[in-house]
């Protein structure tokens, strides 16, 4: 195997934590919060998906806005345009998990390059990303937005392995969206699956090379001979 | 509009009730029947757009064993040979709804020709439609397997027309799947949701022309001029 060179991230559920909306979700909808939340997110990522299916690609700031309306009418939740902008805010400041800063440290001082890569769109990456005070530690920041498709189509991980000028089998990919994980994989990138919940492996093929419960190990891990 | 001169229908959870293994997995694991089922129906579905995106199709048969395997493990359920078995064998002897059988009869009177279109493969698809007596009511069976990409790519829609020869704008396409439905009508069918649940309507830049709560509304829709 050849030594990583680059690291590549994803970024929601990766190293932000969606679910972090919650505590505004439970002050809109008491007792709702982490039932809607679950859904929005369920849906968000479907919609990726169908829309990538039918050839019908919009950013993923509509897509996120699309599922929020979707979320809310089925569980009968109303959302007028406060609410609606308080939430599209509050997903330009999620929480970073609590491994993510201390882990990309480290590896940033083992001098790989290093990068996310998210079907986010650059609108939305940009302040999430320095709202979470990574700037420094992250150098290049990929959208799937200059594809126009989503995850996992190789088009969208072959775009970082262009950008990084790097060559796949020297990359890295981290992600705790086990989906994401073997679409990387089924690209060619040298895969670590962050498993923080104990979920099974996806059944896709192409599993991950490594499974991990933190970010915490990831240092190690790459560090070791191959 | 042009006048309907075929209607084309999706088989899993449109004309059989993908849940009516419920009795049977409550046999197995008591208590967990429900939540099996509906964790092995979304898995079912994910595994279906992501190897589509990923480019690494396997069959409808494949893909549902790997998902009922994956909800096994994540729930925690024990799955020996006979429980897969029989679980597999139920797939082939699902039931159908209640306004199945009196919807096809009504509307095959009118001299439309009716067809399934289906995710599910051929060998799933011959004895799931000749156990629920409809062979005599249903012309033509068309599998996404010989295209070998899952709904709700255009090519699936496009390969009924084609084997229909009937031009896509007489084809009215009837789907519980919402966005089954939306993936039709991005396609170019007239299309009929069947919203059994009251659910909303899914947010993917297509929306069904017409939503109905059941299949007994569909005759007089389709007899009506447009």
């Amino acid at each position: 195997m050849s030594p990583l060179r680059a690291l590549v991230f994803d970024a929601y559920g990766t190293l932000f934590d969606v679910h972090s909306v919650i505590a505004l979700c439970e002050e809109f909808w008491p007792g709702k919060g982490a039932s809607f939340s679950q859904l929005w997110r369920t849906k968000q990522l479907e919609y990726t998906w169908q829309r990538s299916l039918m050839g019908r690609y919009e950013n993923f700031g509509r897509v996120t806005s699309a599922s929020l309306r979707y979320a809310c009418a089925a569980l009968g939740l109303q959302l007028d345009e406060e609410r609606r902008r308080r939430l599209t805010e509050a997903y330009l400041r999620l929480a970073t998990f609590p491994d993510v800063r201390s882990a990309l440290g480290e590896l940033k001082a083992m001098k790989l390059k290093l990068a996310i890569l998210s079907n986010g769109s650059p609108a939305m990456l940009r302040p999430v990303v320095a709202n979470a005070g990574l700037r420094d530690l992250v150098g290049t920041v990929i959208s799937v937005d200059q594809r126009k498709i989503y995850k996992p189509s190789p088009d969208v991980y072959r775009l970082a392995a262009g950008r990084l000028r790097v060559p796949k089998a020297a990359i890295g990919f981290v992600s705790s969206n086990c989906w994401d994980a073997c679409g990387a994989k089924s690209f060619g990138f040298r895969v670590f699956w962050i498993n923080r919940t104990g979920a099974p492996v996806d059944e896709l093929g192409a599993a991950p090379d490594h499974t991990i419960r933190s970010l915490d190990e990831l240092p190690a891990l790459v560090r070791r001979p191959a």
